[in-house]
């Protein structure tokens, strides 16, 4: 129906409302069974030129589930790369020794060059602040499983606009879809970047102090939360600006949703993993679902 | 017959005499016939928060014989520990990813923490000076193997016995036999501490360099060696305080096992490595079948 | 017919022309079908004792493809060598919780000393500057893809003859095969030793700055290029010492192909990647089919 073999999965921006749902309805399938011949003989490659435990380990699962092996690294000091081989040198190589390239690195617009480089698949795993498909999905394929649709939803997005990957994702992927109300809480230097804007989307700017209030007056249906990086927290000496408690959950409609990407620091606390919405432990385990589709529908 | 699926495996003590003949005897099947599609589609969790080349791989290994997957990590600056993830948050992550974790940590009860965080088996690989089940099921098939009985042996334990926990459990695991004699021959600053002590267990302090007509004198049938860590070496200057050598083992009856968990440095010489009785490699190996029956059981 | 189970991969000298002839096949082979149940069950372990990530992922790729896992490691810090274990332990070890020990080794005869050492097959990955026998072959399939033959060829070796091993391989390999003709491309400091040198090879000793025009009179089948490492650059303010670029290309006959193991830097020009008959990353991926077969062979 939808072609998928051979295609690279570079950003949310590259799919059609279709092609989105038909993923979410394969992560589903596998979800429900396990299908551990279905790649088999095949080799993914995961090339992180940063660290991400959460990514990695989930692709890396995701690919001996589904009955693949793996190669590829993510300490760059052990690789060629030490004796000052090129990005593209090793991607071509790597490309050589495997079936698809799941790639995560620093800089905006790698994953692109990757795919330019090569032949075979390849899978943005994140690309500096810009794209991070297979996170989008999770999260999209997240807020379906709780609510049965993915329109008329108001969310809050919590932390930094201008830097953080996961919500320019959510922005794009929620977009897609009808009549979704997205607002950007964030303290002033950190508003969102006029690229990722759109109608659906706007800043409610605001002392972090008063972020339970501003939640609770909003009434949304999703509280999505991200971490403030340190290098982005004003003046060394200051804590950490805001942080999600269950006295912010309490004043919240009985039914939002609490996600993070993980890993969490400061901004939520360990109090709300009781609160049976907080789904973002769950939101984990679903990238795995995510990512055997992809791999699944790109081999 | 016995229960084991999805049980945590923290510690020696929690298995009845039946029930680690049980394990032993699904370990000598395991040895016997390979059984590549046993774990098909399922992942082992490897999270090693301390190195062990011995421990870490031959979990890997044992996992893959198996047809299972693994992921993990033994090297903690690339995963999220380093942006300031939790502890609990990396085994909720990791149990979201994977059937089964496998941890190794140096800090006592970490393993018991992991066991109560998640919902999926845990392994424990060595917690600090307390407990490694696999290595005391390992040793207890190893001495099954060559005297065909786990009871009526007199074993000399020879090292550190207050910090080394290979040790501990051998005492444990030994005392769930009848009739077995310990004796733990060591210098007298490291002298078994009185909660690993009981009606089996006798210390034997000595000056080490006594130690080759101690042991003559004491006639075992099995002489289970430990290092002792440098840091617990008196004086920086002085000399490794005890090795066993041929000169030792010429000694000793001649069926007497010489067992070593390895890595050795000092305190064994290669030339034993000669001597028909010397099974420390074979232990090694015995681990791996050890390992594929707890991965089994738990699955 | 020819005996390979159980046999140590540890130079090309221990292979007549009839084996390497039946190897070549046998990658042939695995390179039209994949074969993912082939090594189900077995276990390799990867050694690297010094950073290769062209090497180490092509025979962990070549290991999986044929249904085999993984074990090893190619970061010494993380084993237990840290506790001061001897090389011959770790691998005693390591040989107990697997099926074949592929070895990367700095030293000269480690490999060999490997074999001595354990009973399972041993695969030298490379021993300092001496043998690396699965590149030598993947040289020979590569020049056996493109000309049909093994013999009756011309080939210029350009770089550093003295240290690089895939030189030395490159001889022995194409001295099994009649009529072949090798030069020696290189500074008058870095000739060959005398113990590589044989009655197919000479060495053509000039100044670097005349390499096109040498090239170019020579009229080669093949050049086999190789860095010339850093630290036998002369004087640390100059220049790497030649570059392969377009323009040496164009004056080479329209079918010499050019070869590099990579990784590369300074020495051959990313313009040269469009030459329809730059085949050094195809090379890249007939090493994978090399070490399918040998891994195949030994097991």
């Amino acid at each position: 129906m939808y072609k998928f073999k051979g295609r690279d999965i570079l950003s949310i921006k590259d799919f059609s409302k279709e092609e989105i749902l038909y993923i979410l309805k394969l992560a589903s399938k596998f979800e429900k069974k396990v299908n551990p011949n279905l790649l088999k003989g095949k080799i993914v490659a995961t090339l992180f030129y940063e660290p991400s435990t959460r990514t990695h380990q989930s692709f890396s699962s995701a690919a001996q589930r589904l009955g693949a092996g793996v190669i590829g690294f993510d300490n760059i000091n052990v690789t060629s790369i030490k004796k000052g081989e090129s990005f593209q040198d090793t991607l071509r190589i790597m490309a050589n020794l495997s079936d698809v390239i799941v790639i995560r690195h620093p800089n905006i617009g790698s994953a692109d060059l990757a795919a330019e480089t090569v032949s075979i698949p390849v899978i943005n795993a994140g690309d500096g602040p810009n794209n991070h498909p297979s996170q989008t999905l999770l999260d999209l394929y997240t807020i379906q499983k709780v609510f049965k649709r993915l329109d008329n939803l108001k969310v809050a997005l919590v932390g930094d606009m201008k830097h953080y990957r996961t919500f320019h994702g959510q922005i794009l992927g929620l977009s897609k879809f009808l009549n979704n109300k997205i607002y950007g809480i964030c303290p002033k230097r950190l508003e969102m970047p006029v690229e990722f804007k759109n109608k659906n989307y706007q800043d409610v700017v605001i002392n972090m102090k008063d972020l339970d209030k501003t939640l609770a007056d909003l009434k949304p249906d999703i509280v999505s939360l991200g971490r403030i990086p340190k290098e982005y927290i004003k003046g060394n000496s200051r804590k950490f600006e805001f942080r999600i408690t269950m006295e912010t959950v309490k004043k919240l409609p009985s039914n939002t949703i609490i996600m993070h990407p993980l890993p969490r620091i400061d901004e939520l606390d360990i109090g709300v993993d009781e609160y049976p919405n907080a789904i973002y432990f769950q939101q984990a385990k679903n990238g795995l679902y995510i990512r055997e589709a992809l791999l699944a529908l790109v081999l």
